[in-house]
């Protein structure tokens, strides 16, 4: 498909046709006349979007999960940002103490019994722990969704302004990616920023963002050895930019501060590899870096972008990792099995959605990997759950760009 | 080569270990002990290299093009960064008015007769223009190369220091590259980063870093109709980051601020595209782009890496891009042909020097893109002409890591 776009030769793209109309240059004008381009018609199909179009509040979700019971100040802080939205909180099922939640958002909160409601029995998925929010996935309606980790606060950035998460993550979703060839001055579609020399026109158009991942200020994620090694170490650079992390690469997918397409890859994120040991603290979990490598390689296959890079979120502190560390260790040696297997695996061309996707990638899992160690087994039996969880709870995904 | 390092099942790096190991901490001591992680050896085939050695100052030339005559200002806004340094100096055979050159720098001067001496006229590759800094690649002695457009002044980072480029540019190449998974906090090996959660164990010692592109502020490199239409845009984005470009990644690498490791890639930077048009500003040249993909392509084959980012130069204003437009096409055009060609092209295993790989791309471009346009089959002839010019002048590169 790469080939096929970037052999259309000497086209160019709409959005660079209409800077050039714009100009009103007579030359270049008689420019673009001499030289006969055409202006293209989008393929609804590969999904160009359109940057310019107005996102409305209620095409977003803020979905938190719950795993500490005093959400005060976490909301209090993001009032100014998040107050605007709907918001999704899931209570951690594990968490026994009630839920304090301020006044004056405009909310639903979901508690083990209404998990229980859903999702019945009849399943291999947990959604315990930061498991939790993927249940607010789920039984979202909303095009989009943003999730943040409830030991984060609105971040400031260079300059001391407070960070608008949300407005940055709709930013990264609504403008092109960019992940066949990789722009040096970043994400082209930045204020300010623009394709440099050499960069194919015929790629310029991009494709669909699905997936946003910001970033961590503080506290960075870490897994439990460099967190314990390194514990007064913080995260204080500010790095101004965002990146499409191009075809074919992977990347460690935090769900720390992410936002989605939850029509078009919803089902991707999918809440399947669970740590024998897995506790309360980030570094004790994989169930992000696993779905984010999922999701990576959907969107890989369906011609999908993934973003990564601003917005920042201020992570606080918490936790002792040095006592983590005998648990982190299955997570880190399962990595060197997980890798080799995202970076080989390849979908059928049968697989259009993004629930498509996942039933694949389950199979080779269980293929796969499924001898290696149980905990695979497992996490291919909860993708093809989720994916029938999914499709019974009403939020089909159709294929990118439709 | 990916599949095999990742299988390499929770194995440590010797960087995290030591760390470990320099904690003191009696958990984590026990912790080693328990687990049994053993310290690896380097394996100097692949190149694992030291962050830590010390790179002296006669290891680095500093190559200019001088591609207009008065280098009074550049030279000397560059002096606190470049006169610990020897200065290669190669001008324009196609300038005719003596160089201005101030004093006090330990430099060599090369014109058109030294570059008549050492290249004869049995060769198809032209040094005029951009192209002139090429002979400087060739007749340098040293490991490192650094170079610089003769319009660029050294920039100020967001706290308004002067950006020392040199030193940038070393820690880039000094310092792993990690083209193999992406890391989302930028480069790991930068002062106050690390390896974000989910990075596998076994890819954290990275690979050689060959190459370095600085970026540019104020003027940034755009092609001729960017430039045309966005007169007055101007980068004033400081972006404090490293990225190791993803390996099968390709990207438009610029030769406005480049530095790379001379014994080891010298000879993939070749002139060897030359527009039919091709003229005296930055945007009618596609040498630099050819080039790039070039050297990036042997890369990802010999294993090794290239890094975008930091440093910046400031970038100074000159030419009238609306006037290039004519001859901007033709590289635009261009590009649609060249990037799927240097996107699919895969070279023998036999080749294992910069030199072997060069002349594999050379007979691919002669064979796949020959026909298409004589531009291709002139750059595959400057390709081999290039590698027996920098065999027979002395430079022959070895394998990396050797």
């Amino acid at each position: 498909m790469i080939r096929q776009r970037t052999l259309r030769a000497g086209k160019l793209t709409e959005r660079v046709l209409k800077l050039f109309i714009a100009t009103g240059k007579d030359e270049v004008h008689s420019l673009i006349q001499a030289l006969n381009i055409q202006d293209v018609l989008r393929n609804s199909k590969i999904g160009l979007i359109c940057g310019t179009h107005e996102i409305k509040d209620d095409e977003i979700d803020i979905v938190i999960g719950a795993v500490s019971s005093d959400m005060t100040s976490f909301l209090n802080e993001w009032r100014p940002i998040f107050s605007r939205f709907h918001l999704i909180i899931v209570k951690d099922p594990d968490l026994k103490e009630e839920l304090k939640i301020p006044e004056g958002f405009n909310l639903d909160v979901y508690t083990k019994s209404d998990i229980d409601r859903v999702v019945g029995s009849s399943t291999s998925i947990l959604f315990s722990g930061y498991s939790c929010r993927y249940f607010g996935y789920l039984v979202s309606l909303k095009k989009y969704i943003i999730s943040v980790d409830n030991d984060c606060l609105p971040a400031r950035d260079n300059k001391g302004f407070l960070v608008d998460a949300v407005a940055q993550h709709i930013t990264n979703l609504t403008t092109p990616a960019t992940p066949f060839f990789f722009n040096t001055l970043y994400d082209p579609f930045s204020e300010g920023a623009d394709f440099v020399r050499g960069y194919p026109f015929s790629l310029r158009s991009g494709v669909k963002c699905a997936l946003s991942c910001g970033l961590w200020l503080n506290l960075a994620d870490h897994d439990a050895p460099t967190q314990a090694l390194k514990t007064r170490q913080r995260n204080s650079r500010y790095v101004d930019a965002v990146i499409t992390v191009p075809a074919r690469a992977l990347a460690p997918i935090s769900g720390i501060n992410i936002a989605f397409d939850r029509e078009v890859v919803g089902p991707a994120l999918v809440p399947a590899l669970r740590l024998a040991g897995e506790g309360k603290f980030r570094w004790e979990t994989m169930e992000d870096i696993w779905s984010g490598m999922c999701v990576k390689v959907v969107c890989d296959h369906l011609g999908l972008g993934v973003k990564s890079g601003l917005p920042y979120v201020w992570r606080t502190d918490r936790g002792d990792a040095i006592s983590s560390l005998k648990k982190e260790w299955e997570g880190v040696k399962l990595m060197e099995e997980v890798v080799p297997f995202f970076q080989s695996v390849r979908l059928p061309r049968t697989a259009t959605t993004a629930e498509d996707c996942v039933v694949e990638v389950a199979k080779a899992v269980k293929e796969q990997l499924g001898s290696t160690d149980p905990v695979f087994a497992r996490a291919a039996g909860a993708m093809l759950d989720w994916v029938k969880l999914w499709k019974s709870v009403g939020s089909s995904s159709s294929p990118p760009g439709v």
